[in-house]
């Protein structure tokens, strides 16, 4: 649905709400997408929200909420009756109504899990002892399985008792007697054979699978690596414990995108659109803009010290900006390319040494290129050969500073177990600030020492 | 299979190689997947990498080829009988077929194009019109389709006899007499269903397909936000002519976070790590530099204006780098969340004006907190209050400024159909610090004239 069709139905369900056409409404989100729905309520003011997701039914409105951002979700669960949303939890898949659960205060999350059905209750708690961005905190538990001595016809009943349970199924897993995972049929494969055929006899025995403490990145390259529809998730003992869908892996592969992109630009935590307060907002941004200012107090620090300096060759400032310009964008090539190789795990740790020898070279090329025409345009324009070749030499020696810095730093980070994006963030641009004004300044009060 | 695995068996592949124990190799390569022979086989050199890739039976040699990143394909290809390229490219969909042969030479392309089976040929030559990043693009032309009026038992029919064709089926398009798309049946509906059900009475009718010129970001963002596993590609009259399944829209996801990401740090075109010509490297990073470069030279030209200004204040160029980086990354923050949120297709056109004033309302936050800390800083330090509260004030409107600039920005480059990602690289970085330090100047000199 494009913006127009949205904009046009969003006015006609105001209309319909202002003039109480309860029938009307209805047949408009019978004709609408969950995931439409849930965009159309979200530009909606609070009344309205409320009154429109009072209509929805049990099902739709469990559909609705999955597509919310968390900022919506939580305010319209905020103003929700409590029996309201369990029966809503309650269609949930147990890796969706765990989501839900997770974000709810503590009260209101055991009434919810008190009056929801006892098995899923029983799913929900299971799950939520997981961390949220592991395997175990996307899988759900619901999947289809049977023992590898059951038939092809066993299958087709094991898909017919849990298709209400489960809307989507791609594939069936086969356990042997002891619950241990040994093989994985695709529903095309049952299809194809005669009922009596014996699962152990149709099943891919190769079978990539996970266990709950690996982390969400890990599994949503195992999926785009092996082209996986669902990963199952095993315990230590190789049993079945649940299942991870692909559109559960799509999420994650955008969280994971957007997490490296924001810490790229320092921003904390996750910041919905939605969100409105300033206050929360600013809080999610200073941190990494107070590390910056520390840093960049070190700069003027630095500065202060080489105050002579200064004002023996007042020119000294006018080139500040191009040396911190010129290391930070170039430290922060690096450490992208850097960052990237190291999320999507291409190369092997061998090839750490490859990287950093490449990116050297790169740097001094481009280092090389911009060293020329510095000393050219200083040469031109003030006169001063000399003076030029300081700032040359400094220009070139900063691009290779920061480069190697940007490509150290996010295999080290990742070494340590942090995450390699918060590297090319203000954390790294700062440090890369301050040292390329130290470099500049040394050279330059060598130079005038020099000079005397 | 993991980093340690994977050393293991390549270096007991080299030992294979060196001691030419064919039968032991083609072992390990029937148990290994694609997609790990591809690791492998990519850290080869030049030598084994040729010898290992001749041991490969057509299909899994054109599996291993797909999975490699284009320098290492292209490395390879340089090496490969035309002969030995076509029986490859035979083996695979229409859609990779497609991939491979648009990045070939035009005499080797027309060479492959001759020697593959003639459909196949057909299907290749209509698909290398579309542009590579559009639905078309992606799409490939295998299908498995009934007519609305056939059976369930008819579609396992059609399945069984492309089951050779079409490795992976998820679903079956449903098309009435005219060819026109009218429903999707996933596999599933077909095992529940009876075999004379008639197809018409088992479909879902409400089907999300695209046209080939969409974007490919467009096809993610449904993927994404419907769950979809394939999307069916239509033309103009609704008729249906391929299919884009989800583990090609995974790549694409991955493509366009490392596209924005790449952007964000002024890299122009895709870098892959096996890249290893530096000044291919080089000239990759050298224009967004370049800007970089001439932005910040405007900027040494705008202090040399003011040289009066700094000969009166030595102090004033301290704070150079404090205003640049303060303004630089507030502005990226912002950006940062416009860009991602223009990517993701959150949010409408009508609720920018409500981001630029939530952005200016944080900025206004996080510059009176940074203006405030300054203004103490200068006091202790230099106990120049007048000064500092300049200083401040600069600091305050530099924040607000860059992160209004940062906002827009990317919301005009999409309207002129641009990519925003741009707006948060060099390009905007630089812009803010020139404005940032006339700004800074120009308070500092308004001073100065006061104070005489």
């Amino acid at each position: 649905m494009d913006l127009q069709d949205r904009k046009e139905i969003t006015e006609n369900i105001s209309y319909l709400l202002h003039e109480q056409d309860i029938p009307k409404l209805k047949n408009i989100i019978v004709d609408t997408h969950p995931a439409d729905l849930a965009d159309i309520i979200r530009d909606m003011d609070d009344d309205e929200r409320n009154e429109m997701f009072k209509l929805l039914d049990p099902e739709t409105a469990s559909e609705v909420m999955l597509e919310f951002d968390d900022v919506t979700r939580e305010d319209l669960i905020k103003d929700l009756e409590t029996s309201r949303l369990s029966e809503i939890v309650n269609e949930m898949d147990s890796d969706d109504a765990t989501d839900v659960i997770a974000t709810l205060p503590e009260p209101v999350a055991n009434t919810v899990l008190s009056q929801i059905d006892t098995e899923d209750r029983v799913e929900v708690e299971k799950l939520l002892v997981h961390e949220e961005d592991t395997a175990g905190g996307i899988m759900a538990l619901e999947t289809v399985t049977v023992f590898d001595d059951q038939t092809v016809d066993d299958a087709i009943q094991v898909i017919r008792q849990k298709s209400q349970e489960i809307e989507h199924v791609y594939q069936v897993y086969a356990i042997d007697r002891e619950g241990r995972l040994v093989g994985i049929v695709p529903l095309k494969k049952l299809i194809l054979s005669s009922p009596e055929t014996l699962i152990r006899d149709v099943m891919q025995r190769d079978v990539i699978s996970v266990t709950a403490e690996k982390d969400q990145e890990y599994v949503a390259n195992l999926v785009s690596k092996y082209d996986l529809l669902t990963v199952p998730v095993v315990d230590a003992h190789n049993r079945l414990v649940g299942r991870i869908t692909i559109d559960d892996v799509v999420d994650v592969l955008q969280e994971e995108a957007n997490e490296d992109i924001r810490r790229m630009a320092g921003i904390s935590s996750e910041e919905a659109l939605q969100e409105t307060s300033s206050f929360r907002l600013s809080r999610n941004r200073l941190p990494w803009l107070f590390i910056a200012f520390v840093g960049e107090l070190v700069s003027a620090f630095i500065m202060s010290r080489f105050n002579a300096s200064l004002q023996q060759i007042i020119t000294l400032s006018f080139f500040v900006p191009v040396i911190m310009a010129m290391g930070g964008n170039s430290g922060i090539q690096a450490s992208t390319i850097v960052v990237r190789s190291i999320a999507m795990d291409e190369g092997g740790a061998s090839n750490r040494w490859d990287m950093l020898y490449r990116e050297f070279r790169v740097a001094l090329i481009n280092g090389l290129t911009f060293a020329t025409l510095i000393f050219a345009i200083i040469y031109f324009w003030l006169h001063q050969p000399l003076f030029g070749l300081v700032v040359s030499f400094a220009l070139m020696f900063v691009i290779v500073f920061s480069v190697v810095v940007g490509t150290i730093i996010p295999v080290v980070l990742h070494r340590m177990k942090f995450d390699p994006a918060i590297a090319t963030g203000p954390f790294i641009t700062t440090s890369n600030d301050v040292f390329g004004l130290l470099i500049y300044f040394s050279m330059a009060a060598a130079y005038l020492k020099w000079l005397q």
